[in-house]
């Protein structure tokens, strides 16, 4: 079950003037699902997004890429759960570039000015005629107040939808952000399995939207890994509609960041709370390195520890095996003697072992919560860096050896 | 249970000239467990090794590799296993030395001349007492027929002991070589949570030996992974004793090499076949790339997906998932179109997608088999590499979720 995380509450997600969502039941891969979602977005909107860095990238992601250099003004996102349409070579393209078609056809579009997104099974043929055919349901079902719904409709083998909204008093006039995501399993940086959408009704250039995205993306979805895989349709799209009448500026520019990065990392967290199997969620901050690239390195190598995961799922303080992620996370002159280990407040180890203090009934009570920090000191430089995991259990085996069926 | 992996059988274990293996019930960590090893070695025997690149080494790796360096002619190691001695800081190195000291003091020898192994919990004291008590026992069990009882000692979470013999004639004379190994969770190159030992009557110079070793370890133990956990305590060992009257030189050497790698390539893959958990037996082979390094990095990014382990463990040819992790391998410049991927001989994927031969029943039909090979041709460049690794089941969770109690 997700690690505190519970089904957002419908009334407290906030319309993004500008944006409306549809959602329709489609049948791509099964009867009774919500599983096509249409996001529709008024004239001016800017967009921005980052996507996965997979070679086997799926269709909709070059795609996507594809619209957003054409710059046409995009008005139209549609999403499908149910098949990714990755590893579907030349026929993968063709679908993508006729969801978007079809849907542009609909709304009296341009197909660029359409972005498709696909989610669920790879190497599977993209059912194209399902997702046109369910296209007028979500037409029809379009509305501002629709994220609930959203989120539920882009959900996989997610156990709980995930949405949030922000305001953000910018120049005396309100802000809002809302957004969502979808993913539970093959979660890793750059870029987990999931999909992001977060939009406001502030107005933002593209340019900086980029880079607004960009580096919310970096503190938030690349800083958390479920299992170590990184998917081949992963994309974080932000959009601004300007209908608050704010525009972002140089000054006004950090308290925007600020909150499309809370926003994002809320999201993020909500992702691995609801991790496949998951029952801890796991924060491991690394200080004290020489760099970014180290601590994650050391970060990351904790966090992907089959050994370290299962720990965590049996609430046992077997902390030596963190000990070994760190030292074979690569990182070649690391002096273990120097770097402490914390278990929350509990001090774990120094000087290369125990450390004298520790008592095992500390580590004991600390590994028996559902949320639990990892604190590696390195004493070594002046970064730091934070990643979020969750555990590995019986239920990741079981969910993963079933997927399909 | 294994995976196509049975008990060696006693009689088939050849003793090697010059080489003594004695056990003992120290109750290190349980009573009623052979845990504790002696390997005695004639005057003359030469000894090279590979160890651990992690950098929370433990302090038995430390010592026997000062020992080593020291030059003073190994005559005896010694292992231990319910124990890592590993994240014990200064503490440990103390009790790695001692118990050195307190075997050569019993066999005559001076501390240089002992080499220390330890395997186990990680992070608690090594009971250095009951390893001194149980020496005299091991010692006087010392004889040159029982590897078989040894290989038995030197297990951990393994369910199969692993030990092999081979021979070679070489100038007309018979040259023996026997070994045996242990491991089976934290498995991964550079090393794998394994010991090794493996022996030979014949007479090699040591830094021919090293060179012997260090090739033997490239192709076998460096080649295998169950869980992408690199321990702290890894060591593979080489034991030339000389006693067949045959000396290795440049001309002879390559038949040696051959069946060194082969013992070697046998106790690791004996290792993965023991895996955790492990129910099939999965041999990877990457062809066709511009360098081994790019041929191991896709090969280990399929090795260590747990989607794509869990597939495997569910028999489902859910396929996708080895294209994701081919193109999150961190290969920049891969043009996934021009690759082919193979299930045994079932072409599954080329150009980007699905092959149009492939049928699920041909893919269903490898998958239910408990040892499969994975093919990737690259189709850019000459080189090769092959791994081999295990799946991912309930029970690697259930193993590792209670190792300690």
């Amino acid at each position: 079950m997700p690690v505190n995380l519970s089904t957002p509450v419908a009334a407290q997600l906030l319309p993004v003037a500008g944006v409306s969502l549809g959602i329709a039941e489609a049948g791509i891969k099964r009867a009774d699902r919500k599983d096509l979602l249409v996001i529709k977005l008024e004239e001016g909107a800017t967009v921005a997004g980052v996507f996965t860095t997979n070679r086997f990238c799926a269709a909709p992601v070059t795609v996507a890429k594809e619209h957003l250099a054409a710059n046409k003004g995009i008005r139209a996102l549609v999403v499908n759960t149910g098949n990714a349409n990755a590893g579907t070579g030349e026929q993968g393209m063709i679908a993508a570039r006729t969801t978007c078609a079809e849907l542009a056809k609909l709304l009296g579009y341009t197909p660029e000015q359409v972005l498709p997104y696909s989610t669920g099974v790879i190497m599977e043929t993209l059912p194209v005629d399902k997702i046109v055919a369910g296209m007028p349901q979500a037409i029809a079902n379009l509305k501002a107040d629709n994220w609930f719904d959203a989120a539920h409709a882009i959900m996989t083998t997610d156990i709980v939808a995930k949405a949030v909204s922000r305001q953000v008093q910018i120049g005396g006039k309100t802000v809002t952000v809302t957004g969502m995501s979808k993913g539970s399993g093959m979660i890793h940086p750059n870029m987990a399995t999931m999909l992001g959408y977060i939009a406001t009704d502030a107005a933002i250039a593209q340019p900086l939207l980029q880079q607004m995205v960009s580096e919310a993306a970096n503190r938030s979805f690349n800083c958390i890994t479920v299992d170590g895989d990184t998917s081949t349709n992963d994309a974080l799209m932000l959009i601004a509609t300007g209908k608050s009448g704010v525009t972002i500026d140089a000054a006004s520019r950090t308290a925007m960041q600020a909150v499309i990065t809370e926003v994002a990392t809320l999201l993020a967290q909500a992702i691995v709370r609801d991790g496949e199997g998951a029952t801890k969620f796991i924060t491991i901050k690394v200080e004290g390195g020489k760099d970014e690239a180290e601590c994650k390195k050391i970060g990351y190598a904790i966090a992907h520890s089959p050994l370290v995961k299962t720990a965590f799922f049996a609430s046992d303080p077997n902390l030596g095996r963190i000990l070994a992620a760190i030292g074979y996370a690569g990182v070649g002159d690391l002096d273990v003697a120097k770097l402490k280990l914390y278990l929350d407040d509990v001090l774990v180890a120094e000087k290369g072992g125990r450390a004298a203090s520790y008592q095992e009934e500390d580590g004991q009570r600390v590994m028996k919560q559902n949320d639990i920090t990892i604190r590696v000191v390195l004493n070594r430089g002046a970064v730091n860096a934070t990643l979020w995991t969750c555990d590995f259990s019986y239920d990741y085996v079981k969910i993963n050896a079933s997927y399909r069926s």
